[in-house]
């Protein structure tokens, strides 16, 4: 079994390199493989995504992500940015189910901004689309016919498209709470209409989860309002970039969500939603726990191995229970550190 | 002077009568002429949006405008349901520019689910452009070449609507903190591209403000974080609808927030941010201050009025301070008890 470990910029390899430690503990016979990605392969081949990576990637069974970026790559044309590489293997990859789990971690209560009765009701996943919508297509600048500039994205989705995450939507439901809300911007958009209505189509295929569906201003006012009421959102490529962020900010502790980007044969890059914080960069202070509850997603969704995934999980709940804490948590734990405890957790 | 009046739906006459009686009381002269606008005016008259309706919107100075919609309306094409009327009145309008105001009132502080200390520091308005974007572009439903549907919308903004609406945003930020934040989502959308180098182009005129930009899953996030280090947003009309219902949420007193859609002539519409409520409507049971503080609004932006305006937001803080609580604030005041005790306090 190949891992590809993409570790990337800033904190990225730090973290990740907590992430791999982990995976070894759990199984000494998985093979790592590494390679540069977004601004250190930029600076390295002068590709955010070199042909060498993204080989690595596909030939891997599953790759561990760290994250990209760094503001001084902002004036760099789009293609030589390091998000792109996040594009670029999103799309080559087929990674099209993005889940992004957002809980609170019981003795974490005060890391939300929320009141902590809403913030401890907070359980929930977004399903969102990942490889289409106004992400991917055509896009461009032109001159209107009285000379000025304009700039256009064409949004858009195909029945087989909405099809088949509402599905992963669906069955992600039944393996938890049975509730699904589908969020849309269906009175005004016609991508959203026909979202909808496929999702409607689907259902019949799933009477046992209950379905309902909010306009996306509506369901940005309701993770604020009362988070609690999700169990598992469906949305789009677009909404979901926003809706996820934002749930994930009143978890908390974002130095402790993961997320998976999946196609549909097992294949996954696992990946913390935390981006690369160059200001924390190579000092140890980053929390490498999204790290390593990413890595416990690749073991569940690639590897077929949940019960080693909940091990993991339980390792980074029972060390957070005793009392371990890195700066971001309020503590002083060095991020090395933090992987020890875990890694010993593990027993 | 003619005020157009559109009740609506659901609560929005109830709330709207308030708003009037507040501006009788400002000037006896006022001049008001009624019309049925949404869910209302399709039952009267087969569209949400009657000619009638939209004549007396043009020839008025400003509109006060209460609520729409019902879920009852739901099934119907999109061009008749109450929506509709909304769109439709924007763009007739050339109501380009949405100004959201999302601050918490002294008194109100549990209202809100975030914890004090953060939801108290919440004082920002969003200026949401609003009559461009993927609102607005092409849209429909077709089938591709495998005869599977497929649904899109054209997102996009020339820069001629970016600068006329990045201009608001910053004469708003200069009348206030002098900060402005530009939101988009630069690193995937040209449409934003564009949006963002236009924004730095007029930003050469305000050097007395302090521009920043952030991509909107990032704002979705410090909205969440730190409201409290906005001062005024400016961005697109989707990215507005999201984040400004965000915002409000986060100040928490949904009934007690106001919004201001104009064009570049001093001609407004002014209503409420909540919506129809159908579930408490004709019970008296709904809070009149949003459409009061609406009518403020509407003193200060079309008929330059800003000390009445003024007049009319100390009155409604001085009753808060007073303990006056619809139901919605946790009191028993009638909507109509609200609206005397407004007036009175308008001495
Ligand atoms: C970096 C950016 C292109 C990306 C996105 O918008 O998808 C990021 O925000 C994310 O959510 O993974
Ligand atoms: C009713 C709907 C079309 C409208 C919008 O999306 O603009 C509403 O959400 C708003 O923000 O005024």
């Amino acid at each position: 079994t190949l891992i590809a470990v993409l570790s990337g910029d800033g904190i990225g390899p730090e973290v990740t390199a907590q992430a791999r430690r982990v995976l070894e503990a759990v199984d000494a016979g998985l093979q790592f493989e590494e390679a540069p990605v977004g601004g250190a392969a930029y600076l390295e081949t002068g590709l955010p995504l070199p042909p060498q990576t993204l080989d690595l990637a596909k030939r891997a069974d599953a790759v561990l992500f760290g994250a990209v970026g760094d503001p001084k790559f902002d004036a760099l044309a789009r293609a030589f940015r390091p998000e792109a590489a996040i594009l670029g293997l999103r799309k080559e990859l087929g990674l099209f189910a993005n889940l992004r789990p957002a809980k609170l971690f019981p003795g974490l209560e005060d890391a939300s901004t929320l009141k902590r009765e809403v913030a401890e009701a907070i359980d929930l996943i977004i399903v969102r689309e990942l490889t289409g919508d106004v992400y991917f297509g055509e896009k461009g600048q032109r001159r209107t016919e009285d000379g000025r500039r304009q700039g256009y994205d064409v949004m858009s989705y195909g029945e087989d498209e909405v099809r088949r995450i509402a599905r992963i939507g669906f069955e992600t439901a039944r393996t938890r709470g049975g509730k699904l809300c589908s969020v849309d911007k269906a009175n005004v958009l016609e991508t959203s209409q026909l979202w909808r209505d496929v999702v409607n189509e689907v259902a019949g295929d799933y009477p046992d989860v209950a379905l309902s569906h909010l306009y996306v201003d509506n369901a940005a006012m309701q993770l604020v309002r009362d988070p609690g009421q999700f169990d598992v959102i469906v949305t789009g490529n677009l909404f979901g970039d926003i809706l996820s962020d934002q749930a994930s900010m009143c978890a908390g502790s974002i130095g402790m969500l993961p997320s998976a980007a999946l196609n549909g044969d097992g294949k996954g890059m696992y990946e913390p939603i935390h981006g690369s914080a160059p200001d924390i960069a190579g000092r140890g202070k980053a929390n490498p726990c999204a790290a390593i509850l990413s890595a416990a997603m690749l073991l569940r969704h690639s590897l077929a191995r949940g019960e080693d995934a909940g091990r993991v999980e339980q390792a980074v709940a029972r060390v957070l229970a005793d009392g371990a804490r890195t700066p971001d948590l309020g503590g002083e734990l060095s991020t090395e550190a933090m992987g020890d405890r875990v890694v010993n957790a593990l027993g």
